[in-house]
């Protein structure tokens, strides 16, 4: 070990030591109380302090999806990476399940069929079960403009809709209209995002609603 | 759909209109023809473009990872977010197989036993494996210093590593200590990269040697 002696190897620890960098670095910014946690875990996901920036939440927000968690709501993402990246122990506490759809055998179908994407038909079957109240999208701005589109139709009602998808065509545009739909939502506005940056809003959510310290 | 129709709702449409205003805003750097996809399709990941200057790789890592995906060669990943999004129409057609053993309940049991992080004792137990020949790390410095420690011991003979752990405390150190291994890598300078990064890198070599267009 003579050249990793710099590096500390203790789990907590080198997250303890990464926020404490975080926060120092985020102290001139004035963040709502209720959003720190989830500001500086998307930054701790990310090294990208731009995010601290882009990140945006409607008022409701934070309160609509925590109350949703503690009622064993479940939770919908467009991609396996977001549904893998979770805290199982924090959702299993909460007898929450979060799913994704796109490999579905029904979904897969379906968007070949139609020649749409399968993130917009996992969408519509995640919309046939009421219990999903929250959706994470990281990847596919179609999901996005899916899930407004059906709440509009008053198919959905979702308490949280994290919207965060990442790229080049759409993604910008489909987080703008997330945030013109009047739905709770959380979003990173413009081109950034991705599924890392779902699950750390998420599971800042979870960690708060578990009493995890960290 | 009144909304959404300046939305391009076609899966390969939207990647490759992507693919072109990366490639338009990346036509000033000087990329060499073997690392262009793999750096387009990180920017394609993160919306980032200083991606574009970070990365860096070793100049045998493109052919040595080739020739052990070509031979069929296992593929380790410190995150099952990273598990999750490779390819795995790719890996198949490749006869290749990833997988991550933090959660593997020998590695849990270890880690708590030893107080080390569950990404070292993930490492160590891939190393038992010799058909590991690619190593994927985007969340843990700890790895990366321990893949770096077994090969100096001559027990690891990785083609590739893919060194992209994101954070701010060993990240850094951690990927600098990969450049100096001697082995032949890939790495994100600094603070940056993560677990989407990861993928995106080694979705990117899978795609050249099963001939995907974009």
């Amino acid at each position: 070990m003579e050249k990793s002696n710099y590096i500390n190897l203790n789990p907590m620890g080198i997250e303890n030591d990464s926020m404490k960098i975080i926060s120092a670095e985020l102290s001139h910014l004035n963040i709502p109380a209720e959003l720190d946690r989830i500001i500086k875990r998307v930054i701790h996901t990310t090294a990208d302090f731009e995010y601290g920036h882009l990140f945006e939440a409607h008022p409701d927000a934070v309160e609509n999806a925590k109350k949703a968690l503690s009622q064993s709501c479940n939770i919908y993402a467009d991609t396996t990476m977001i549904t893998a990246g979770v805290s199982k122990p924090s959702l299993s506490k909460l007898g929450c399940e979060i799913n994704c759809f796109v490999h579905h055998p029904d979904v897969i179908e379906t968007a070949k069929e139609k020649g749409i994407t399968r993130s917009i038909c996992g969408i519509d079957k995640a919309s046939e079960d009421e219990s999903y109240k929250i959706f994470v999208i990281g990847n596919a701005p179609t999901a996005l403009v899916r899930i407004c589109e059906l709440a509009k139709e008053g198919k959905i009602k979702p308490d949280l809709v994290i919207g965060v998808p990442v790229g080049f065509v759409g993604a910008a545009e489909s987080k703008q209209m997330l945030k013109e739909s009047g739905l709770p939502y959380m979003i990173i506005r413009g081109r950034k995002g991705g599924s890392t940056v779902g699950v750390a809003i998420l599971n800042a959510l979870l960690y708060d609603m578990t009493n995890r310290k960290i």
